[in-house]
């Protein structure tokens, strides 16, 4: 796919992986419409299948190719939910994945990658001996690389988040994801525009790791060295392809402060009694921070996902 | 009501609580599937109002009197998810509840039960200055008392778990619950009877708080002196009526460790991305523990709350 998914490319990404995929359910809560003083919808990509709605993008590209296409697998390097996506996804096509993973990741995550089925390749910790080792693999093995977000494929599989949330809510007036690279915010702009422009698309990002805020008021990438957040997910710089969209159909990008985050996770546990982990309650933060202007309105949340390191956490 | 509920009092008790509580979800997860060798359902009373299945056995007494019977209000004694459950349930309904908590209670709790709206009125740490303290505020204010566990309207409300259950899932051949005061129990048990006799209730009890499997060997009640478990809402004797019922009805008790809990309940967390209190682990704990006597059957456990304080968690 060589150009911006159209609302046709994102059907047929929904129609493609829904074999593979669970539509996640939409949940709501009386005390955090009450807090916040609108109606908020939140779509739990943290049930889908390996956690995450990163499942979706690597299924979207993994099934993209033909079976004849797939004999020599995948291969990815990824220390988070990518990492997991891509190992189940080969798995489940009928094929096998490669996954470099820096040595320290954490152990949990890479026994649930090995667990799905993946072959793990440890490296050192630095982007560099990532793609170099990442790149090795693929000369051996004809693996095809899946990138995390910067492919049109990828931002498809994403786009199906919002295309299931705006079919099951109706009249949505915003949507909310937060950003990393921007597979979720560009594919959440693009469903938007396609299916219902009135909806607002706001993304959520932490302070420490503001480059897509900072990206958008300048009008080109502005990377931010050593973003250390909690949200672990959202440190990555936000993608070209992703950018590209981002800057023309996104409202807004909210940044919110590490309290912030760990406040808005932690009102989630509570109140809803679902497990997200810190990437996945920037855009809740922003919308407390900010809820005056949402008053009244109904507001959809993508939650991105439930993976997080229950021996380590901040509270 | 004077006598054990029938299946018609079971009815009309869903009919009467339906306005003011939640018909929560089924959940499912392939990984405990083939953890287990079952087909496992869960019903997520987690997801019920004030976050327990204990809103329904509150709501089915309060709701049960006319609305000039309640001007008084109701009063019970609870530290757990029974005082948040009479403060709302009487809120709902158009009165006040005054709710004797004992004056260790857990802040977080004592913070909930006033925001449902309850007058809290603290007392000392024992049994005896819990009944005398509310049974000075029934003289002064004339409200009723809405017991915990052992009244026929409260386990006729519990019951309606299992019919939800029932009625959503067909052809489980197995429900686990948790036994503490034994609403729960005794209600999913006629339940059962009346709907799908050829389900098998089976119960989970924590070893070191294990009243019901002893006076189940025993034929007769058999307290258990300081019980000390995790699982707190499950350290009180079971109750005269619940017994009564329990031993003509349940198949079997299976009791579990502080281990088998604490492992049982992460494994709900890690996996089903959902947040379970630790009596709620108790049951699945013992699915995990005789799993070989359950392979390839379709087994529902009721999952009865997530009231966690998430700043003392067992990992």
């Amino acid at each position: 796919m060589e150009s911006i998914p159209s609302l046709s490319d994102i059907k047929r990404a929904h129609q493609r992986i829904s074999k593979i995929i669970l539509e996640t359910p939409v949940m709501t809560s009386n005390s955090i419409d009450e807090m916040t003083g609108c109606t908020v919808f939140f779509k739990c990509e943290n049930f889908q299948k390996v956690g995450a709605f990163k499942m979706r993008g690597a299924a979207n590209m993994i099934l993209g190719f033909r079976p004849e296409e797939r004999v020599n697998g995948f291969a990815t390097h990824s220390s988070g939910n990518h990492a997991q996506a891509v190992a189940l996804a080969a798995k489940l096509s009928g094929t096998k994945a490669y996954v470099v993973m820096p040595e320290n990741s954490a152990e949990v995550k890479i026994k649930a990658t090995k667990e799905y089925g993946a072959e793990v390749i440890l490296c050192e910790a630095n982007e560099k001996s990532r793609i170099k080792t990442c790149n090795e693999i693929i000369a051996k093995t004809g693996a095809i690389f899946v990138p995390p977000f910067d492919d049109y494929r990828v931002i498809a599989g994403q786009a199906t988040v919002a295309k299931e949330f705006i079919e099951a809510e109706e009249s949505l007036e915003v949507i909310m994801t937060p950003v990393g690279g921007g597979g979720l915010a560009a594919g959440t702009a693009l469903a938007a525009k396609y299916l219902d422009p009135n909806i607002e698309v706001i993304l959520g990002e932490p302070e420490k790791a503001d480059d897509t805020y900072k990206s958008m008021k300048a009008g080109k990438i502005m990377p931010v060295k050593n973003p250390d957040t909690i949200a672990d997910g959202l440190k990555v710089t936000v993608g070209e392809r992703n950018f590209e969209i981002i800057q023309k159909e996104v409202k807004e990008v909210i940044t919110v402060s590490e309290a912030e985050i760990i406040n808005a996770m932690r009102i989630i546990w509570e109140r809803m009694k679902i497990i997200v982990e810190p990437s996945c309650a920037v855009p809740f933060a922003a919308l407390l921070k900010r809820k005056d202007e949402f008053a009244g309105k109904k507001v959809g949340i993508i939650l991105t996902g439930g993976n997080v390191d229950l021996g380590n956490l901040p509270f």
